[in-house]
């Protein structure tokens, strides 16, 4: 067993507080990592808050996991001791299904599905506990199968939010073979929007940022953005109907959808990653099908493609703007609070490595990670 | 110029009468087709009534047409006189866009879009009257790139329908890759759900029923329906879940799609084909994204397309089920009445070439169709 700190959520209230439990020891196929860096996903917040179902707690989210290896398994071909690892927002899956077959693991259709890095009620003898604990956290040990390899060059603490914000991008990207010629448009220009402007303008596309806030033109340009439409403006909206193959549509709030199915050429794609709760509003059958259009959801992506992904943000000098906090509870109910009112350009990355141990040593805890 | 007789809305009460009106004259590229049979479709009632827009009367309907080539511009390579050909929905498009030039004439988005076979303001060289005018006719004139050869050895009242109804099925199957170990879900049974039971069973697809009415269960497998579901059923419907890869939904009444959606296993697609007016109720962006699922929208078919669907359909043996009518006006009335109650096993075809002409020598018009 690997004695393992971390920050957790003490209850429903996401609050954090520090906490020490035990990761599995490292079996066959397994890697030993140790934590550099851990993004911060929204999800974390729903699913430590127990929006998507209850949970037991405490609770360590974290599904954008960065750091070194430090031991690996017998069987281990990928790793060795000393590589950069990453891990995202699933550590497993029943690898016989379809789903899993084709490398979409992130939809497998095995009892209970994909193993969430987090929250997930997994068996005794792979999570010491009985439930997935994540990355705000010193040390993780997982199959290799689910471990991405990460190239030197990146810059880590920028990378780390690639594993669940890039791959969410990329994925429906690959799928729809965005491609020079095209023209996407991006809606919301938050954590995910700013990643998919970033990674749909490296794969060759004319890409146009749709926000409803005249404030982000300028930092929309500069990420990427070959143009803003403000969609709060009739007139721009109307000039660019029909102008777009498909839009990446990472709007968390309610909105219109027919409004951005407008701007879609016949025949594209409107693509949604956004878990909005509420029902969409005044949409037709009739709207899609006189202009074969099309409505895709879409999650983050199998692990394949989140490999391919690493390895393409590593070709392409793409990384997340991120704002690095120290891993104490203090500063990551200060992130939290400041991700729901969207105050965060674009992503909190915890600097797991060189803070967390601190608070332990304080309280005379074991100190957690020295890389 | 060709005069031509034809039954006619005589206004939005969607009325029949009999009328004579002129086609072009048959240019380079032209076939001139003696019309034999003629299908009955829904859109030719919505569209007669001014339910999807105003239109001029008298205005001659019919989108399924079947008839023999009596005469070939100097131009024409593909039909000699004799051959049967087809036409379906359309009878030209801008040939010059993306749409245009993928086949995919349908979506044309070249101004106006497609040329629909009636009731569409077009040039008057090309339409003499300035409106295009349909099936329940005795002659058309059409571009042969806008003409379907047809095989001699179809039953050539049989296959009418497959113009509209065939060619609904066919290109979502052909688009979506519909192929033996595929689980098909078909929503709704009448004109298109019949046809889209017997393509799919000879893609070699597994084929599910979905209907909610009991009465419906025999017809169906008779059909070729692998399974019925009776929607109604909770046990029923819980036991088909994450079962097909597509459904083909052709139900023309508000209904709730994530029932259906619940049927979909994870990344398949929910094909969409009836023009509901009412707005989607129901659907949240979670249910699409949680599983990758999607909604398409789909509209008929493009030229090659057809004539693939044509060819596949002579080949299978696939026809339409139909009720033979005469071409009277009372005839055209009652059966118009009849698919407004949805009483018809499952299309109507008009015996143009048998009984057109008629009321016209009753009348003391000229003979129309001898063929």
């Amino acid at each position: 067993m690997i004695p393992t700190q971390c920050l957790a959520a003490k209850d429903a209230s996401g609050k954090m507080m520090r906490h020490t439990f035990n990761r599995r020891a490292v079996g066959p196929a397994d890697v030993h990592i140790k934590i550099k860096y851990s993004g911060i996903c929204h999800s974390d917040i729903h699913t430590a808050k127990g929006e998507w179902g209850k949970k037991s707690y405490p609770l360590c989210v974290g599904h954008e996991i960065l750091g070194r290896v430090v031991a690996v398994g017998a069987d281990v071909t990928k790793f060795k001791v000393g590589d950069l690892a990453g891990v995202g927002c699933f550590t497993d899956s029943c690898r016989k299904c379809d789903e899993c077959k084709d490398g979409d693991e992130q939809y497998c259709s095995g009892e209970g599905g994909m193993h969430g890095t987090y929250g997930s009620q997994r068996p005794e003898h792979l999570h010491p506990g009985g439930i997935t604990m994540g990355g705000y956290s010193s040390d993780i040990v997982v199959d290799e199968a689910y471990t991405i390899k990460v190239p030197e060059k990146m810059d880590v603490a920028a990378a780390a939010p690639l594993l669940c914000a890039g791959i969410t991008c990329f994925s429906p990207f690959r799928n729809f073979g965005v491609k020079e010629g095209m023209t996407i448009g991006i809606a919301g220009l938050g954590g995910l929007g700013h990643m998919a402007v970033k990674i749909s303008k490296a794969m060759g596309a004319t890409v146009i940022g749709l926000t409803r806030s005249k404030g982000k033109v300028e930092t929309a340009l500069a990420m990427g953005c070959d143009k803003v439409i403000i969609t709060t403006n009739p007139e721009e909206m109307k000039g660019a109907s029909k102008s777009m193959h498909m839009i990446y549509d990472s709007i968390s709030a309610p909105h219109s959808l027919p409004d951005y199915l407008a701007l879609i050429k016949n025949r594209g794609t409107l693509l949604v990653v956004g878990g909005v709760p509420e029902a969409i509003e005044g949409l037709t059958q009739g709207q899609l099908l006189a202009r074969g259009l099309n409505i895709q959801g879409s999650c983050i992506g199998g692990i394949r493609q989140t490999q391919e992904m690493i390895n393409f943000c590593a070709e392409h000098d793409i990384l997340s703007d991120i704002e690095l906090i120290d891993a104490e509870p203090e500063a990551v109910d200060t992130a939290w609070d400041r991700c729901l009112r969207s105050d965060v350009k674009y992503r909190f990355v915890i600097d797991t490595a060189a803070t967390l141990g601190r608070g332990f040593e304080a309280s005379g805890e074991k100190k957690g990670n020295d890389d």
